[in-house]
């Protein structure tokens, strides 16, 4: 397949900048050959302008012909068929049955939209008039939800498809009618604009208004500045790390006319080993919890950073440190996040009262130990360390990890393994007030897409906690509602 | 009825502070004896840190008993009788049947909220678990909404009983599960104490936790500043003037973890008066606009401050005027309301391309006319002057029309007076991007309470386009949703 390197705009392709870039192999740091030129503002503007334009029509368009250019989407991505197996994997250095499996994601996510939309999926509330009611007539409301209007979106690197240029929330902004302009992620631009190119052959098939996607490349973060501050865009969309979804959010709330911003940052996402538990599945639960660490070499939004046991279970962290000790480490999706785990690994070691218990030299698959105590102290070492490495913390009993809990920051998930004996109600209580999602007996790595799916939660692990970014309830992030009063229903649209 | 002037606090008084003031009466600018004391910090400390410690019980009782404490609330009003009618109208010179109907609006909007969470309002999503589904079985997943936290809530002046202590913003609060700090508006504060005193009667009746419920006074702008900036604060809500929701918001969005905004700021309502409508009714539409633009002295954030008619039709607004010429001023809310309507119809009258079409003298209820022309070239004669004015805006064609309304900043209502022939789309179209409520042959004055309801806009007539302040959906602006993965039902909270 042929790449073109260029700005994504409407229908055409744009390269009126100088400044250009590579993607690398993640498995070597080598380049691959397209060569990738950064936006110009006047590209953004191009971009921004055919969104506006194409706005009108789009929202206007039957939900059916909406989902019909879903579909073609999905399509697109199939028919790209083991070419893009192939770029992404030379880009992530993620193993091939797991692109695979995240390509089968996309496409279920995007059906699932898709389907969301052919149903009744605009809230409409109706209130029907009373002539009859005193001292005053009550009139017809008829109440649904519309879109925002157009979109921009910040792609992940760690899911180069699910995440991405066609993941959840380019989707559920195309599903709810909101154009969109997408931020490639220059970590993967081969990958971003093999399914850019096929976005853009759906919309075309589809017969959509010119606009209703286009995509922009960058490595410099003023495009991604000039991007938010748009007067055009309407609401954003990022998964990324802290510093660049509170970066993003700051510019947005600063505009003069501020925008809604969905900016998931991660978290450390905390899993409790209750004692009855830990009795007779010590050794499962070493090998699960040390499992879903590493899993995806660490880089999930979800991954467990933060294990919360009480002193009496200390011996289990021996076992974890063994199971933990002899898992390779993997490829790291670039060499910067190689380099922010070595030293957040080698940051965390120094630390008063941290403790590393496992064996192999820094970077390896890494379990860190301190107490409440310590951690109360200095409560920078909870800071996620983003990659294959988890932090547990010792709590001297109960009510010592209960209050802990009451002041950890906002999470994305929180788990309890436990027996039903000890699932104690204040528990429960304390974690879900900290989290989007809660779980008992599972693990917090692989986020199910689905209707009831929360993937978000407080702040600092999202910037609306109001919100999720998986699942079909992701739409309403780009809606608003409106009241029609006393209008006949052959007038609301 | 005794009052005392000093802060509610749970369920006691507290008076730490030095700095006094009174309420005063709209009519003549005197002041009311009760002497009242402004919060110190230390009381906001206070009254936030009762607000944390009723969170959890609050957030665990039954809706039913939480409906039994709302229901209590509107019991303990209606208990208050004469003197609280008597009390509002002597502060904000309202007439005594206005007071009365709103009581009745704000009783009757409590119970709205009251009977709205006995029913299946956590928006429950349940997806069941698949346990031979390939390759991965599919987990059990249960959404529910809970409540933020402690709510901070800013009453308006202009309905010192339905957007005041006990008005919408707070009860929707109380509902949702959150407990309430109110900041009691210093233009009616004995209003205030009256029905602060019955929701603490009410919380003690029924057994709420105490600090579910308190109220702060101040007039200085950074006791207001204090409480948003609260950490324990998690959600803020205001009605009143664009100054000053924008600087709560301003201070809001900065603080080191950012909390949701609720602003509703004001807006000019456009209102569309289509030829073949005027035609045979230009009689009763100048009349019923005229007591549309003088309903409570002008006063209402969905005062219609904007016409918008063709130049074909320019000879209404002389039928307008004349309308509007004989009707008496009425008294404004405090002395600083008509200070800047005076100012501002000053300001207006002295604009280029500005014309004044009614006669009286400056304050009075005055219409203002220009062309859309004029309008582009100083867009500040849009600004909202808020009591009994409006402005008419005479369009060249409906082209022109339409390219006007498609620049015009956010609104909460927008109102179209047409016959059916003459209702194009893209006129509905155009209007409906720029308001949260759209309205066909009525006046936007008067807010049912209702579900259907949408009471809100986009930016800058809210904060947050995506919610309503009026009508049992406002209950969501204080909720997140949570999914519980793999939890038996008796877990679930």
């Amino acid at each position: 397949m042929k790449l073109s390197g260029k700005q994504l705009l409407g229908n055409t392709w744009s390269q009126k900048g100088q400044r250009t870039f590579q993607g690398l192999q993640a498995s070597n740091g080598e380049n691959i050959d397209q060569i990738f030129y950064e936006a110009t503002l006047e590209e953004v503007d191009e971009a921004m302008r055919l969104a506006k334009n194409a706005f009108a029509p789009y929202r206007q368009l039957s939900h059916a012909k909406r989902a019909e250019f879903l579909m073609a989407i999905s399509d697109e991505i199939v028919a790209l068929g083991d070419s893009l197996i192939q770029m992404a994997c030379l880009e992530t250095g993620l193993p091939e049955a797991r692109i695979t499996g995240e390509r089968g994601r996309t496409t279920g996510q995007i059906k699932a939209f898709a389907d969301y939309i052919l149903g009744d999926w605009t809230r409409d509330i109706h209130d029907p008039a009373q002539a009859d009611r005193q001292p005053i007539a009550k009139p017809d409301l008829f109440q649904k939800n519309i879109p925002l209007g157009p979109a921009v979106v910040f792609g992940a690197s760690n899911f180069p498809l699910a995440f991405s240029v066609a993941g959840g929330d380019t989707m559920s902004a195309l599903a709810a009618g909101c154009p969109v302009v997408f931020k490639a992620h220059p970590a993967h631009p081969n990958t971003c604009e093999m399914v850019g190119l096929a976005i853009q052959q759906a919309a075309q098939k589809t017969g959509m208004p010119e606009g209703v996607f286009s995509m922009v490349h960058a490595v410099s973060n003023d495009i991604g500045g000039y991007l938010v501050q748009h007067p055009m865009c309407q609401a954003l969309a990022f998964t990324g790390s802290y510093r660049g979804g509170k970066a993003l959010y700051d510019l947005a709330v600063r505009r003069p006319i501020p925008i809604p911003v969905y900016a998931e940052m991660g978290s450390i996402n905390p899993v409790v080993l209750l004692p009855e538990k830990l009795k007779n599945n010590s050794d499962s639960l070493a090998e699960a919890f040390s499992q879903s660490v590493c899993l995806g070499v660490g880089q999930f939004c979800t991954n467990p950073g933060l294990l919360l046991i009480l002193k009496e279970n200390e011996g289990f962290l021996e076992n974890l440190a063994q199971k933990l000790d002899p898992i390779a480490l993997g490829t790291f999706l670039t060499p910067g996040i190689k380099k922010a785990f070595i030293s957040g690994c080698e940051h965390l070691s120094k630390q008063a009262g941290v403790q590393k218990l496992t064996t192999k030299g820094i970077p390896a698959p890494t379990l860190f130990a301190a107490s409440t105590h310590s951690a109360r102290k200095n409560p920078a070492i909870l800071e996620e360390v983003f990659g294959p490495s988890t932090l547990a913390i010792v709590a001297d009993d109960m009510e010592d990890l209960i209050a802990f809990i009451g002041d950890l920051p906002g999470q994305l998930t929180a788990t309890i393994h436990g027996e039903s004996q000890e699932l104690h109600p204040d528990l429960i209580d304390a974690l879900s007030q900290k989290v989007g999602r809660i779980l008992l007996n599972g693990f917090p790595t692989g986020v199910e897409v689905s209707k009831a799916m929360v993937h978000g939660g407080p702040f600092p692990s999202t910037t609306d906690s109001r919100s999720t970014s998986v699942g079909t309830q992701a739409i309403y992030r780009f809606t608003r509602p409106i009241c029609y009063q006393n209008f006949p229903a052959e007038l609301i649209p």
